[in-house]
C-alpha cells in the first residue's frame, strides 16, 4: 500500500487527558480518535492492528475446534432476567428501551444469549462437548473511564463459550482454550503470564487470566522463577511459616509510642525490625433482615505482620465474612477496643471478638502490637502466654517476593501485568439458571457444564504499548503492527532512480507476503522518519540516491539505534528474513 | 473445514413467523436464529456468507480508494444535535442515557461522527479528496421488523462517507463508487441493476439504487432493454404524450353510474376502455404557526388518468405541494366539491381549488370523470370546452410498461427489486450544518462536499435468497456460498475406502484454494443431500464405495437435476473449474 492510498495522521503532542503511556501514543501515532468518554473512533492505522489480532484470535480459536458465530449488541432483557443479571448488575449494563418501552442491554458478554442457543439447539449429548464464539461490540459504562481504550466504554471483545457434557469435559474443553490461548499470545508477540486467578463467587479452581507483563499493570502477578507456579497476587497462598513458633524470650512491656501510629513508625523508635510488628485491622459484618435494614453488627480483628497487607479476596473467603464484609467505623472501634485506631492490638479488650491472625503471625514471638491506648505500644508479645491462641489462622495476606513459592520449588517473583484474556469454568451457573439441559445417553436431561474464555481485542494494543515503547514511539511485534516494514524514499517526486527503486521493492516485498506500505507522501525525511517511529513499524528501510547509487538502502529496526547499509539486491530477503525471525 | 468441527442445523419446516422465503429457508439453513423482533444471532452458517459478502466490499473499496476505519455503535447525542437529527429523527433513532443521564443514540449511519472527525483531520485541500468507510452493526428501531433480517433492527451496513474541494470532485467521487459498487455487485454474482433514484430533501441527480432482482422486491425498478436507462419507479419520467390533443368528438353528457365509483367499474358499466377515464385525486396542504398549529388549509385536485397510478414523490416535489401535503379529508372533499368520493370531477366544483393534471391526462379527449353528484359521471369530457385548462400540467403519475423510455431510445419495462445498495451525493449538507471546512489553495476555508454510499451487508443474504433457491432451499452463488463445495462420502464411518478419498479429496480441494467441507456427520444420504441442497451449496460431491470401484464420484451442481458421474482423480479440477466459471 502508498501512503497516498492510506490516512496518516500524527500529533507531536498528547492530548492533556491522556493518562498513560498507551493512551498518549495511540493519541499521537492517529491510531485512535476519542468521540466520547471511553467511546474511541478506530482511525485505520489502529483498525489494522485491531484486524490483525482478530485474525490470530480467529486462526487459533477455529483451530482449537471453536465455532464462530456473531451474536447481537442489542438484546431483549427477558434473557437478563432469567438469570438474574438484569437487576443485579449495577449502571456498567447500559439499558435501553425501544420504541415499544421494551427493555433491552448493550451487551458487555454475552453468556445469557449463548446459552439460550445451546438450550435450543444441543438438544442430545451427541452434539456436546461444543465451543461457541463471537469478536463483538461491547460496551461497559464504567463510572470513570480511562486510559484510553484499556478502559474504555465502548470495545471489542472475543468472548467464546463452551458447553459440555459433564465436569470432566468441560476441564478438557478448559485445557484446550488455555493451550489456544497460549499458541495465540505467543504469535501475538508479546511477553505474558497465564496466572491461576480468583474464581469469584463461581468457585472452583479452574480460571486463569492472561496478563500482559508491563511495569504500568494494575494487577500484580506472583510467579516463581524456577517453576511453573503463576497467580494473581489476589490468589497467591502464602505458605505456612516451616519453623515452629520459637518460645518466649522477652517479658511483656508497655511502651510509651507518642504519636506513632504506624507499624513502621513503632519499629523505626524501638530499633526494632517491621518484621517483629504486627497490625491490627478492624472489621465488620452485618445481619440484615428482610427489608435490608442491620439487625447485628459483628466486629472482627484481624492481625498480619507490619509489612505485609491484608488480601481481600482471601479474607472475603473466610468463614463468617463471606457474604460481605466492610471497615469497622471509629465508634465501633471505641466501643470494643476503648481507644482510637492506630493503637489498636488483641490484648486488653473491652468488648470479645474474634481474632483472626495471619499464618504469619500466628507463628511470631516476642511481638509488637497496639496496647489499645493512645501513644503506647505493648513488646515481648507472646502467644498463650500474654494472650489467647487467636480465634482462627488463615492465609489473610498478601505474598511478597522472596515467600516461599507453594508448589515448595523455589521462591516467589511479583511483577505488574494487564489483564488481557481470561479462562473461566462456569460450573453450572449458567445452565442451572437457565435450564440449558441436553439428554444423556440414556434419554434424561442433565445440565450442560460451560466455561468462558475472553481475549479483550482493543485492549490487547493497549498492553502491548505499555508492554514495548520507547521515547521515540510504539515498538510493534511484527505479527500485529499496522505494517511490518515502511519503504521511505527521500525524493519520491524529485527522483526517478528513488521512485523506480522504491516502487519495484514495494511489489517486490507485496510479492514476499510482506505487509509493507511506500511512504509517497513526499515528507522531509525527518518528519518521516519520526512519524514511523511514534507509529512503530518494525522495520524501515530508507532509499535516497545516494545509497542507490552505491546499490544500496539503509535498513533499520525500530529496535535498532542505528540503520545498516544493506545491497539493495537482498533487502528485500533481509527483512523478511527478520520479519519472520 | 469437516462438519463435526462446525455446526450444522436445519430444521423441516419454516417457523410460523417467517413471512417471505428468504426468511424461511434462513432458518430453515440454520444460517439466522431470533433472538428478538427483528434482532437475529447470526449462526456459524449465516456468519460465513456475511464474512465473504464483507470480503469483498472490502477489497474492492480498498481498490476503490477508500480508507477503512471503525466508528462506535454507541454514539453522543452532542454530534446528532449539531445537524438537528437527533431531534427531527423519529423513533426509530434508538436513544439511551448512560449512567450519567447523558444522551446518546445507537448508530443508524454515521454522518455526524465521520463529518467530525473529517472537520478535525482533513485540514487542507491537499488532504482532498478523502473516502472513509467502515463495516458495523447498526440498529434502526422499525416499527414493524419484517421479512427477516431483510428489514431487521439491528444489521450490518457497509458506508462510506467520500469528502472533496467542490462539487466536480465529489462527481468524480461518486463515479469512483458507483464503479466499485458495479464491480461489488458484479462479484457477488447477483442479478442486479443500478437505478437512478430519487435524492428527497437534498436534491441534485446523483442518487443511484443498487437493486437486487426479485419478483418479491419491494421496489419496482423501470428500465429500458434497448439502452441504458433504469430508474426506480419513484423516479421514472413519464414523457408526455407525443400527439397533440384531439378536437372534441363527442358533447358532454352526464350518465348515471349508479353505485360505480371506481374507474374500473365505470369503464366497464359504459363499455369504455380505462384508457379513456379521469380518476380525482384530493390532497391538502396546511399553514402552521409558530406553535405547530394549521392556520390554513389548502385543497388540490390532481387528475390522473383512469389505468394510471399517482407518483407521490413527484407529487411532493410539485410548486405548493413541496413542504407536504395530505389527502384531503371526507370534510373538505364535501366542502368543496358538494359530492362524496367516488364521483368527483373537475367540473362544477362548489368552490374553487387548483387543479394539477398529469400530462397524459392533460392530452386526453372525450374522457370521463366523475359529475360531482353520487351516481354519475359525465362523458364526452374535453378540456377548454366543458371545462378550464388545468391550473398546472405535470408529471405526476407511475411510468407503465410499454411506455416510451424518457431517454427516447425504447419503450420501459418494469421488474421488481430489493434495494441493497445506494451511492447518494450530499453536497454540503453535512458540513454546512457541523462547519466542516478545509482550507482552500489560498489559505480561504471552503465547505467540504460530501458524498455517503452504503451497502445492506445481512441484507444481500435475503436478497439473494429472494432472487435464487427453489423448492428445495437456497441456491447461493459460488462467491458468497458459506460454502463453495461439500463433499457428502456415503459410509464415512463404515468404509475405510470411502473415508481415505474423502480425505485425500478433501484435503486436495483445500489445497487448491476451495472452500470445501466434508460432511463426516454419518447422516443417512437423503438426510445429507437435503441438507446440502437447503443450505445451498454450489457443487456437491458423493462418494461411494460402489462409485469407488469403478474410479468414479457423482458431480452435481446445484442448479442441476442430476447428478454426472466423473472420474475421482478429476473431479477436484471439476469443481474448481465450475466454481471459477
Amino acid at each position: 500500500m502508498k501512503a497516498s492510498q492510506f490516512f496518516i495522521s500524527t500529533l507531536k503532542e498528547a492530548p492533556a487527558d491522556a493518562e498513560v503511556v498507551s493512551h498518549q501514543l495511540m493519541m499521537r501515532a492517529g491510531m485512535i480518535k476519542r468521540l466520547g468518554a471511553g467511546i474511541y473512533n478506530y482511525m485505520p492505522m489502529g483498525l489494522r492492528v485491531i484486524r490483525k489480532v482478530e485474525a490470530i484470535i480467529r486462526e487459533e480459536m477455529n483451530r482449537a475446534g471453536a465455532v464462530e458465530l456473531l451474536m447481537p449488541v442489542v438484546q431483549p432483557a427477558e434473557l437478563w432476567q432469567e438469570t438474574g443479571r438484569f437487576d443485579k448488575m449495577g449502571p456498567e449494563l447500559l439499558r435501553v428501551k425501544d420504541r415499544h418501552e421494551r427493555d433491552f442491554i448493550i451487551q458487555p458478554t454475552s453468556e445469557e444469549v449463548v446459552t439460550d442457543i445451546a438450550r435450543q439447539e444441543l438438544r442430545s449429548y451427541r452434539q456436546l462437548p461444543k465451543n461457541f464464539y463471537h469478536i463483538q461490540t461491547k460496551f461497559r459504562d464504567e463510572r470513570r473511564p480511562r486510559f484510553g481504550i484499556m478502559r474504555g466504554r465502548e470495545f471489542t471483545m472475543k468472548d467464546a463459550y463452551s458447553f459440555d457434557r459433564d465436569a470432566a469435559g468441560a476441564a478438557v474443553s478448559y485445557q484446550g482454550m488455555f493451550d489456544a490461548y497460549k499458541r495465540i499470545f505467543d504469535r501475538f508477540g508479546l511477553q505474558y503470564r497465564a496466572v491461576a486467578a480468583d474464581t469469584g463467587a463461581i468457585g472452583g479452581d479452574l480460571s486463569h487470566e492472561f496478563q500482559v507483563i508491563a511495569d504500568t499493570g494494575e494487577d500484580a502477578i506472583v510467579y516463581c522463577p524456577t517453576s511453573d507456579y503463576a497467580a494473581n497476587i489476589e490468589l497467591a497462598e502464602a505458605v505456612a511459616p516451616a519453623a515452629p513458633r520459637a518460645a518466649p524470650g522477652q517479658a511483656l512491656a508497655k511502651t510509651p509510642t507518642p504519636g506513632k501510629s504506624t507499624c513502621a513508625d513503632v519499629a523505626t523508635l524501638l530499633g526494632l525490625p517491621l518484621q517483629q510488628t504486627v497490625k491490627s485491622l478492624v472489621l465488620a459484618t452485618d445481619e440484615l433482615d428482610e427489608r435490608g435494614d442491620i439487625v447485628k453488627s459483628t466486629v472482627w480483628l484481624l492481625l498480619v505482620r507490619g509489612d505485609h497487607d491484608m488480601n481481600e479476596i482471601k479474607v472475603g473467603k473466610l468463614p463468617g465474612l463471606k457474604a460481605g464484609w466492610r471497615f469497622a467505623t471509629v465508634a465501633e472501634i471505641e466501643d470494643h477496643f476503648g481507644c482510637k485506631p492506630g493503637y489498636l492490638g488483641p490484648i486488653g479488650l473491652k468488648k470479645p471478638l474474634q481474632v483472626i491472625a495471619d499464618r504469619t503471625v500466628a507463628g511470631m514471638h516476642d511481638f509488637v502490637c497496639g496496647a489499645n491506648e493512645a501513644d503506647f505500644h505493648f513488646t515481648g508479645v507472646n502467644w498463650g502466654r500474654d494472650l489467647p491462641e487467636p480465634t482462627l489462622v488463615a492465609d489473610i495476606r498478601n505474598v511478597l517476593a522472596g515467600d516461599p513459592s507453594p508448589d515448595g520449588q523455589g521462591v516467589l517473583a511479583i511483577q505488574r501485568g494487564i489483564e488481557v484474556g481470561h479462562v473461566f469454568y462456569l460450573g453450572t451457573k449458567y445452565s442451572q439458571a437457565m435450564n440449558a439441559t441436553y439428554l444423556d445417553a440414556n434419554g434424561k436431561p442433565q445440565l450442560m457444564e460451560m466455561g468462558c474464555y475472553g481475549i479483550g481485542v482493543t485492549r490487547i494494543l493497549g498492553a502491548a504499548i505499555e508492554q514495548s515503547h520507547d521515547a521515540r514511539g510504539i515498538i510493534w511485534p511484527a505479527s500485529i503492527a499496522p505494517f511490518a516494514a515502511v519503504l521511505c524514499p527521500i525524493g519520491y517526486d524529485r527522483s526517478p532512480e528513488v521512485k523506480a527503486a522504491a516502487d519495484a521493492l514495494h511489489a517486490e516485498l507485496l510479492a514476499a507476503g510482506v505487509d509493507v506500505l511506500l511512504d509517497d507522501r513526499g515528507e522531509r525525511p525527518g518528519a518521516m522518519f519520526a512519524d514511523w517511529e511514534l507509529i512503530g513499524v518494525p522495520q524501515r528501510v530508507v532509499l535516497s540516491d545516494r545509497g542507490l547509487k552505491a546499490g544500496t538502502v539503509e535498513l533499520q529496526g525500530r529496535r535498532e539505534d542505528a540503520a545498516s547499509m544493506v545491497p539493495l539486491a537482498e533487502v528485500a530477503a533481509l527483512v523478511k528474513g527478520r520479519l519472520s525471525a
